[in-house]
């Protein structure tokens, strides 16, 4: 009996069960592709957030203020960090569009898949090339190769899957015009190592133009996107027509335009990594050196200890702040039946802070110094938690404008569940706001403001519940006596006219 | 139609489906706990593997011999990467325990679980401190502390879980003795707490007790288990009725002793992390320093860049090495249905050495000085490539030992598959072997032998499949001859008795 359950380790139960079935039909040299996806998105979401470390790692001494070549480095590196954060998260979505249609693998796919993932994780290797030598057309010239190579492989992946067709998507098996679905799945793939190409050609001849042709690959997607809509917008009724056409042959697409397992596993490894990547500064810097404590603190340890207590303060402010933020994007993915491209858009940018936060832990931590940094290091902080929350909300925002195909039945509009969360996903960017106005105006108390802040808001969070409820039950009783009159007037109508209610 | 199956995210669908149901009926107050573990499993695999960082950037000069000094550093971190990832595989594997019994999270739930997280990830801060200091009792103790507060939280988890049976395990829930299965449970997460609490004791007075304490906390769990199974080899029949009895009363632990999907999430988590570890290195080490460039190379970015061939070629192999071993291990638990206990603690110790390969990495990617150290680092290479290999050989013996339980139908003994997987298994150990004595007999072409091998190995697994089945054939082929006489012979036989052959 437990053969079948291990067996099937895919998401959907439907399709997890017709996969096991080929499996067994073919041997286990077809496998479904779940775990495949899986560690594909722990490597790409690590490797995403990974580059904000040497920005973490950049030292600024207390006294020092900001000078410019410090800036200088910080802002080369910070460019590092967020290139290689957009053009993994564009790799990312067209990875999970290429394994929406190939859904089982072989060794020879896995094999491919792994090469692949090789040159994803060299890529910011390439940026920091670019960064360290932006007039030199090298540092393009290399990128510009490993996307080449990266999309070769997609192809010959895409190529492979379309030549052993039980390997493909239920809906494309079944299909008659299989190569028009070939055709469009290499055309995304595609896109994008073409424009590197030609960046790398033009990488010799004239490189500002280069740097555009690669700003362009990440912006095309939702470009193109958006050119679509103000068409839409526009022209009106008689292009909706066109869409209705493509959406019939596309159907397995806007179905779920991006995977929403694969969404949270790509935000869950973002998240694991920058709260894990904290403790590694506490061992590297806050271990005293033995002879140091010999001599300047007659051996008593915990003494040396204490002079870090800030440092732990801003570790546990930080993982609190991380491990909160995961939980508010836990509770609003379970309300959200699938993932729209806005919607992943609007997850990236607030994932692309989150992976700021090691930076903000590195300037909080320095706080012992009382430096004149402090109030600037706070007030980043701030101001990233803030935009990390409000993207998440901004999420919750666009997934209200299509309700019906993107929330749950039980969360949307009205109702006790649709306030719990709105009053969740408003706690971090009211607070963060709040912290950082008070900051400005009571400039000497602004560290005992954010400790105030990051010490207050679990609690916030476990009391949330019990305060929408009083809330929802104080309107409630106030609308109640209003509401009661209306209904007996509905009621009324309703036994004059009942075809009509109906409807 | 698509809202339900994005709602069932459980790997199981029968009881993602129960989940749904429930979850559905309470509103959106209880969710499924399939995320939160996701996440756990991410955060507890980052944590284990982290430590080796400090390990492996260690600089030792390459013409330094390996002197006291250094070594002292790096077997006192070597000592808290083993220890940290030791004690946190142990804390992973009483969390699986715990979300066995508790199936559906809540809020508070969640909010805890994130509580016992952040403590756990501050655990390799306090191994710091111990292996600086072996002589202070401050350390053991803040460890102690930590310990005792995880257990706590999982003791709150547990009491809410039983408070609220709805969260429970289905066969909990419809159980008669609900207070047995409270009891057995509490035992299991508070056994290692009390252990450090009597450490946290001892450490004032004793400290080399309080370590051995620390030890059996690792040990304890294998170590009864031992005892157990010699108990029952020696006393024999009469003690095997007596776990017939623990059997039935435990059968939902004994039919999955570590959830089959929660092993390959932390072995995923732990790959993924060393793979991309590798690149950190080298952004922070291989970018040329401008005006090095400028005056050393004549502003030549690829003359500079070519100085550090062997560092990409180093990479390059590392990466490959981990991709394959995570392929191999992808392939092994394709076949696997459950893994018992002692596959679980054979997996944990092939991660633990692939955790040891960032240090490899290190220690190859300086061939380029041809320093006396260079075959001494091949060969620590090779040893670390060949007992992570070794590990997962060991696996696959284990599982073949009770087949009927641990494997699918189609992969056990004889057969195509079976041959496949066998030659899969034993590529890496056969092959780093070959490169250590190879190293050691023809030491001048050590570094040529160990890049050689990292190029082939990849190829080598392509075309395995094929190999397998020519010789599979020629087998055959040289068998039929001999196998057609035994044929007739028993199809005699057959005719004479027919309910025989049928038994």
């Amino acid at each position: 009996m437990s053969a079948p359950r291990a067996a099937t380790p895919g998401p959907v139960p439907g399709e997890a069960l017709h996969g096991r079935a080929l499996e067994l039909e073919l041997g286990s040299s077809t496998q479904t592709s779940h775990r495949l996806l899986a560690y594909s998105d722990a490597l790409l979401s690590i490797i995403a957030t990974v580059m904000i470390l040497p920005v973490a790692h950049t030292k600024i001494h207390p006294d020092q203020k900001l000078g410019e070549s410090v800036q200088q480095l910080l802002l080369t590196k910070i460019a590092v960090y967020l290139m290689t954060f957009l053009i993994v998260t564009v790799a990312w979505a067209a990875h999970v569009r290429l394994f929406q249609v190939i859904e089982l693998i072989d060794d020879v796919l896995a094999l491919l898949n792994l090469a692949c993932m090789m040159i994803i994780t060299f890529l910011p290797y390439t940026f920091s090339l670019m960064a360290s030598f932006p007039g030199v057309p090298f540092g393009i010239f290399l990128f510009s190769v490993c996307a080449v190579v990266i999309g070769l492989i997609q192809a010959v992946i895409v190529l492979y899957g379309f030549y052993h067709p039980h390997l493909l998507n239920q809906q494309i098996q079944v299909s008659e015009n299989q190569n028009f679905y070939k055709r469009h799945i290499l055309k995304i793939i595609l896109r994008g190592p073409i424009l590197c190409f030609l960046a790398a050609v033009f990488s010799f001849v004239f490189i500002p133009l280069s740097y555009v042709l690669l700003g362009l690959v990440i912006v095309f997607p939702h470009l193109s996107r958006f050119i679509t809509w103000c068409k839409t917008k526009i022209l009106g009724q008689r292009n909706e027509e066109e869409e209705h056409h493509s959406l019939e042959t596309f159907s397995f697409y806007l179905s779920e335009p991006l995977s929403k397992e694969r969404v949270e596993a790509f935000s869950d490894g973002v998240y694991a990594i920058v709260a894990t990547l904290l403790i590694l500064d506490i061992c590297e810097d806050n271990v005293p050196d033995p002879r140091e404590v010999r001599e300047k603190f007659h051996g008593s340890l915990l003494e040396a200890l204490s002079e870090y207590g800030p440092n732990y303060l801003a570790y546990f402010g930080s993982f609190v702040t991380i491990g909160l933020l995961w939980f508010v994007h836990h509770s609003l993915f379970l309300y959200v039946t699938k993932a729209t491209r806005l919607m992943g858009l609007l997850n990236i940018l607030s994932l692309a802070f989150i992976g700021g936060l090691p930076l903000a832990y590195q300037l909080t931590s320095e706080f012992a110094e009382k430096s004149h940094n402090e109030i600037e290091a706070i007030q980043v902080s701030c101001v990233i938690t803030f935009f990390a929350s409000i993207f998440q909300f901004a999420i919750w925002t666009t997934a209200l404008l299509h309700e019906r195909e993107t929330l749950h039945l039980f969360a949307r509009y009205g109702g006790k569940e649709h306030a719990f969360m709105f009053a969740k996903l408003a706690l971090y960017p009211c607070v963060s706001l709040g912290a950082f106005f008070l900051t400005c105006l009571l400039s000497e108390f602004s560290t005992e403001i954010f400790h105030l802040m990051q010490i207050v808001i679990p609690f916030a969070f476990l009391a949330l519940r019990i305060f929408v409820r009083i809330s929802l039950t104080l309107i409630k009783s106030v609308m109640s006596l209003s509401r009661r009159k209306v209904v007996l007037l509905e009621e009324e109508e309703a036994c004059l006219s009942p075809t009509d209610t109906l409807s």
